[in-house]
């Protein structure tokens, strides 16, 4: 079934407004991981919430231990009509190294059809497209075929710290036929996708303590422990030679995927050629016997993510530093639990650990993995949705990255999620040039919008 | 033979000025490595060479490729008496990280008979004591007993990149019967000490490339090299399980020390749990079978001076990293040679890095180590003018640090080097609160006032 006409026309009509809004959404620097702003954060929830009471929705923003949760509802479809739950996050993240970014990060700027800014698509755009088909419905029929629950985080991108704990307190308001979530991308441009799997987060940081005080690397080096030496000895026994994790027990709860799902991934029009060309590195490499998309979808990691010792501006300093600290994180997939993952590596670290340095090790967050079988009347209509919107057969895609509250929904709220994303390859998501794609962003609304009447829709047994 | 009294009587009479002229110097921050600073350099060095003339001294400011040279001459003993060149720098090390220290860096302040501020020790104050002590024997006597050049350079934190050549095209006018230097550490406080060996330099830095910018670590973390992971694995083979430096043919070249060198090394007052409780680890370490003077002195490290790569502010980004950097240096010990050194790196840098990353290597600077046998009337004057300062013999000791510049002044002029300093163990040279001790700042302008009329002094042999 086609997008409704007067849907199809109110959201071309008012395509350039709706374009002016999205830019003042990502003009409002929500970083979340950074104190210095907190008041954008703030600031952004706001801004949210108004733009969602605009179109008729009751709003709530609601204070947290950290950054604020925004609600909004609408409910009048009635007990017959199903209802959904829209989630999505407005905080972004940290836009540095500045220097790299072509335009101003907080400041949009379109080229080559392409939204540039921090948080273009992950999420901010892909969250406010969700409002606009709300908005395309109620606007042109005054009502919706579905009950809506938006709920819009704060706290994303540091691992949602307060967000399980609003969804238990709050299971009964946020009780739900569907969770429908668009913080993920499409397989390749025109080719709508619906995830099937997500990794799950392991982030711990490792602090590496030598002498009091950097020392001179001179009249101290070779009878003082090097805490960056030792901090990299330690990193050099995350994986074997074949690049696989070597952390003891490390792969014990990884289900094994099916031959079939592994086949379905080698199906995908995947161009590894052009893939390395994005990535810009010399060559791909990853464990040793699987393909690259299994590597990112299928299989676990052992990440650094940050490496911090010494003197690290110009010219040379002779110091024996006199700490070093690294950034780790561990994707996880289904069946491995994040807290028993960092308890492994903890317990690694400490036998690896040499002696003359105090090794410390604190978790910062974590997420579950996640796979679901896509069988039933949401992904159904979402196959429909997504065919008449792009005008192609969605693909079952995975995805690397984590969304770990997909997991506690499931779990809390006993609804089925979907995952349906309009991101690109190449879109620079937690990168310098983040961005998201006109195209994708027009379509996006419009296969939304189309989801609430497929899912309102009878549909006889064929 | 005591100080002279005159002598004596002006320094003590003079203490309170020359310790605000010191502070002057201490105030301008003339680091070296660091472009913002470059007036600050140019600043010291007119300072120091207007401080020499009002002692009498003709001084020349003399522009470099980098930061100038500044000379000081007074040649008025005659051919008979002897000639000496004193060298010192005026330019300091960076003073980060600057939350660690208790005082401003450039605002000296004195705690318990220290003097705290960046170069206190390294090299200002011991290069302003020269300055006084040839003070002194002007302004009471109006003449020397010995014609001397000063020569001071602002580059010796970056590893005189200018001075080397400077010495060669001006050889005749520096041409000298014995070079002296303070630029060192006494081995305990009222120890006077002569050093007798330096190790030389090789300055790195590894750069290690691999997606040509942060990517998510999620959407392609297993499938592209981390090049921070990759440097750790490179660093991890710097070394191997006995803590010494696994890179092939590092120690050919390495001259063993005499059993005599390491039984004085042995015979001398070292108190390695106070020298543990300065460093502050939780316990000291190094290379298998040795001690650990023998360590700092005698053997030749591989250390980690920096490390940077990714996300390293507040929080957890999870991003994985395009690029991964490390400066290393390496400590050589006679006759290991800087290039052949850098070369060795190099070449296994290459051999062990992975695919999927680029490695570039930059030597930054380098210099000779080096060793004296301190026999002849230079090194007895000296040991005659620090026992009558200090009223004990001065021990032999080596130094774990570099002065690049003592060999070359070795090998271009042919004169004796006289290593002869006063800093102390703890003084945090290079790292934040340097200080220099009052009561060496003191001695030491006496020591190098009896000095000069030490080596005036025809002795008779004895």
């Amino acid at each position: 079934m086609p997008l409704a006409p007067e849907l199809d026309r109110f959201l071309a009509d008012n395509d350039a407004r709706i374009h002016d809004e999205l830019f003042e959404f990502l003009r409002i620097p929500s970083v979340s991981a950074r104190s210095e702003h907190r008041q954008d954060t703030v600031r952004a929830a706001e801004w949210l919430a108004a733009r969602m009471r605009d179109v008729g929705l009751t709003t709530e923003v609601v204070p947290t231990d950290g950054h604020p949760i925004v609600i909004g509802e609408w409910r009048k479809a009635g007990d017959g009509a199903p209802t959904v739950l829209i989630y999505g996050h407005y905080d972004v993240q940290p836009a540095e190294p500045l220097e790299l970014w072509e335009s101003p990060p907080f400041e949009p700027t379109v080229r080559h059809g392409r939204i540039y800014a921090r948080g273009a698509v992950d999420d901010k755009g892909q969250l406010y497209l969700h409002v606009k088909a709300l908005e395309a419905h109620l606007r042109t029929r005054g009502t919706l075929p579905i009950n809506v629950v938006v709920l819009a985080e704060g706290e994303e991108e540091i691992g949602s710290p307060n967000l399980a704990n609003f969804v238990e307190t709050q299971a009964k308001r946020l009780g739900c036929d569907a969770v429908v979530i668009s913080d993920s991308s499409m397989f390749a441009p025109g080719l709508p996708s619906i995830l099937s799997s997500l990794r799950g987060l392991t982030y711990l940081q490792i602090d590496v303590q030598g002498a009091a005080v950097d020392l001179h690397s001179g009249s101290y080096g070779g009878a003082v422990i090097n805490p960056a030496t030792a901090l990299a000895r330690i990193i050099a026994t995350f994986h074997d030679e074949h690049l696989r994790v070597a952390i003891p027990g490390f792969y014990d709860k990884v289900r094994e995927w099916t031959p079939d799902a592994r086949k379905r991934i080698q199906a995908l029009p995947f161009d590894e050629g052009k893939f390395r060309d994005e990535v810009g590195a010399p060559s791909l490499g990853g464990e040793d016997g699987q393909s690259t998309l299994e590597r990112i979808w299928t299989r676990p990691t052992c990440e650094i993510n940050g490496l911090l010792s010494g003197y690290t501006g110009e010219g040379a300093k002779t110091v024996l530093p006199a700490a070093a600290m690294a950034k780790v994180s561990c994707r996880l997939v289904p069946d491995q639990d994040p807290d028993d993952i960092a308890t492994l590596v903890r317990a690694h670290v400490e036998r690896v650990a040499p002696p003359g340095v105090t090794v410390t090790i604190r978790a910062l967050h974590g997420g579950r993995p996640w796979r679901a079988d896509l069988q039933g009347p949401l992904y159904d209509a979402a196959r429909r949705a997504l065919t008449a919107a792009f005008g192609k057969e969605p693909v079952i895609v995975g995805e690397g990255g984590s969304i770990p509250v997909v997991g506690d929904f499931e779990r809390i709220l006993g609804a089925p999620v979907l995952l349906v994303g309009f991101g690109l390859p190449g879109e620079n998501a937690h990168a310098p040039n983040e961005w998201m794609s006109e195209e994708n962003f027009v379509k996006g609304t419009r296969a939304i919008a189309a989801l609430w009447d497929e899912m309102a829709v009878p549909r006889n047994p064929s």
